[in-house]
């Protein structure tokens, strides 16, 4: 008795399953990117590849002139690039920012796959829940009792939207994410595959016995256009809101306390961690592993790199490092200090044995005898 | 074709649904938490926030006399304070512990939402499984065969139960979390959404050719009033039982290796790492993204701080930080040293610039020509 | 009304449910292990346990001779040993390599509990999706269209394989473990409860005003006999694909950026992170939250010891430590150097004053006039 899903519940507007390999000429991708072709419009390829990858049926793209050498060596049929010089003498479009231009190309030609609207057979969906026009909720998803989820919002399997949650339109909820109750998410967000929003602050207060729990009573809101990695975790506030600002981008397993508000268009890497009421400006960028301690806030702009342990406030634009994480050009100084220590006590114990022997001939008391030794 | 979860399985004991504004007094509110009324007993508030957030009809607090600065700006309409003077002017209810009280008034004022009692329709419950009373089994979540429920528990949307799993009363599974089988969970715990108790610890043997898996046969034990954070892992003993002792509190994205000993009360912060066999006596803490070694052991009450590294035995009560981690006082010391590292430098380098001039001077061989350099 | 799951869909050809506690003789443990008994080939045993933790009807082992003291403190009934000599007295099993023999025994003695083949009731498989024989999927996992699943593949509940993905044959995906569409994960791999394999990588460009999302139109292959680890992340390529070699082995909540190569059984410890475009040689190993910055590579047998931060190519065999990482004696050189930096300042110090006071004997102007201070 096999349970499967309908291969389509409603004609869905949009191209549905994997891509599919379609050609193209450079002169169709210069048109669709607004950039010029230099060499062969009439050039037919395949596929878009990096430049170590690509085959001659293939479009590359050299970000800068930094991939010039690359470029060259590359084996790609014809390049994205910045300048006629980048393209090494092959086929190539040149635009103002080849990256972008990589982007818009290839939610052109390999459109992701979308699930057709409608509630699959095996969807829960409560009846006080509402959905806006064009939603697909997958078999195994759950909406529950008054939530509300927005025009052409997609709810993969196992995705879970809690009592009274709400998320905006064009939103998309990858398999066994959650949105816990109450919570807020917006419109054209990204929450990937395990990622939670609104799971409990961690506050707990020791009675003399025990550690009582906190009531977790506020929420998270996520304005629109944020995405959430996969396993990454938002806490809902204590009391009042957990917030992440419009456009920002959070990478897969990071842990976001209670209370911490993250400004717009912020960069969080995997695998960083914002204590409890943190307050992030907009435009701040953390590295992978690094982390900001409770009330801790950086300004606009400011960044954590790698692994930096933020500690104390960070001004506006100013760029940290190390643990706890300090001016980064004051984390490289002692960096290089530390890797010359070996030399420096060297030098050291050259001095002393000097002064010994000078002391000596002097006919003195020797001075390492007052000299402290480890 | 929807499946509809019905608004009610059964009649629940308790009320459900979103936080309700509600309106209380001053008077109420003290009786409510055991304190004195100073000033308007009649007031009447309809909310709770923190200092800042707080407006004329909200109750806020002040847990100790180092937020008497900000409680006087507040604009909350009454106070839990700890003294009168705490008060800075405002009615207010004294007690021992304004944040304990905030605790127990938050359970009375903000009851969690707690779903019907009862096996929803889209539950999977195995016919061998038992249900103690008053269970909550959403649909999409799933009880194995011979896994045991205790009473009042809650298992959400997509949590799982696995074979002759047990879990206690009262607890709490959220959506997308797992106990897998043979695992025991206690009484009153909490796991939040994709927490996993009882995967496979990480043991492998090379045979010469490649990773041969060892069998992880034993379980996780997570005892009595245990909240394990959105995401966290809890993988099972080899042999034998990896141990979360009762009351300990372990925050989101924490790693816990197979064998490893919890004891009672601890605190995990988020993202924290025990590897294999470590053991933590009663009352430990460890800081956010900190980490403790295979077989190192922490004695009770001991503290590593945030990113602490604990790779040998700490003592009972004591404080280390750093990587890997040191005694408090130590890690500060050498994070002072290593500021000043510039200054001694240049100390040490006028030391050799001086002695060269003054062997100059004696009219001998320069000194410089013997020492060291880099 | 409950849904419950059938106890048998099909027979299955292997044993179901919990370790059943069975006895066997030393004779029996050395004819499967291939080992010869020291001792009483008739002693019988009812259960397998650590050292420390085994009674008299239990086998234990002992790796190798340092375990020789709790082999002999031991109250266990028999030992799996490397020599007579480490048996300590007891009955034994001498094995060349104890471990691998415990391995080997476990699986015979305790083989894990494996779901009956056969669809459930309440699983949903697309009927384009293509499932080998044997295959077993639970109630609530997914298998999406056109995927494909090989022989004896195990899905549990909340398990999806997304549009067009592929797993090979004996592979197991623990509960809420998600390969997602398109990628391949080969043979005999195990995927841990809430593994994510095939996330969108981490890939913005700024276009001025916000970020905007690189399409992520590649996959994750994953090789035959690979272990992920509890709520760990693989990313998608942004192009072409995300590698996980054969027999590599990954412990829970590790993130792996698009684009990462990692070569063939490697092991990479709890919570440790791989940034975009790295590259890992064969039989690498990464200790517990360590990290490898992005398009940094390591080569074959290299090592990243515990917390390392591996920002620069490593060289093969090489081991790393410390953030940035250096090469591990040179790290502990520099720890070593700065734990004893009081005492070099105190030598510092102490030059300086003896210098300042010969000066003062000298008549001339004291040097410390001069000398720089912090």
């Amino acid at each position: 008795v096999t349970s499967k899903i309908p291969k389509k519940q409603k004609p869905g507007g949009r191209r549905r399953g994997p891509p599919v390999a379609r050609s193209f000429t450079l002169g169709e991708l210069a048109g669709a990117v607004g950039g010029t072709v230099v060499g062969d419009p009439s050039r037919r390829l395949t596929g878009v590849a990096a430049l170590k990858a690509a085959g001659p049926e293939d479009l590359s793209w050299a970000a800068d002139d930094r991939h010039r050498n690359q470029a060259e060596r590359s084996r790609a049929g014809a390049l994205l690039v910045r300048s006629p010089e980048d393209a090494a003498g092959k086929d190539a479009v040149v635009v103002a920012a080849p990256t972008l231009a990589l982007a818009s190309w290839l939610e052109i030609f390999q459109p992701p796959a979308r699930p057709p609207a409608g509630v699959s057979p095996g969807a829960r969906v409560h009846r006080t829940a509402r959905l806006g026009r064009g939603v697909s909720v997958a078999a195994g998803a759950t909406v529950a009792a008054r939530a509300c989820v927005g025009a052409r919002t997609v709810l993969s399997s196992g995705a879970y939207v809690g009592e009274g949650a709400e998320i905006g339109e064009d939103s998309y909820v990858h398999p066994n994410a959650a949105v816990l109750e109450r919570c807020r998410v917006g419109s054209r967000c990204i929450l990937h595959a395990g990622a939670v929003v609104g799971s409990d602050g961690f506050g707990f207060v020791w009675d003399g016995q025990r550690h009582r729990k906190i009531p977790q009573v506020g929420i998270v809101r996520v304005e629109d256009d944020v995405e959430i990695g996969a396993n990454s975790c938002v806490d809902r506030a204590t009391l009042g809101e957990t917030v992440i600002g419009r456009g920002t981008k959070i990478d897969n397993l990071v842990q976001i306390g209670h209370n911490v508000i993250v400004g717009e268009n912020a960069i969080l890497c995997g695998q960083v961690g914002l204590a409890g009421s943190a307050r992030l400006g907009n435009r701040v960028t953390l590295g992978g592993q690094s982390g900001v301690g409770d009330h801790v806030a950086m300004g606009d702009g400011a960044t954590g790199t790698a692994r930096a342990g933020v500690a104390s406030t960070v001004p506006e634009g100013a760029v940290v490092s190390g643990m706890p994480a300090v001016p980064h050009r004051e984390y490289l100084r002692r960096k290089v200090m530390v890797a010359r220590l070996p030399n420096f006590v060297e030098r050291l114990e050259a001095l002393e044995k000097r002064l010994e022997n000078a002391q000596k001939q002097e006919g003195e008391r020797p001075w390492s005898s007052e000299s402290p030794k480890s």
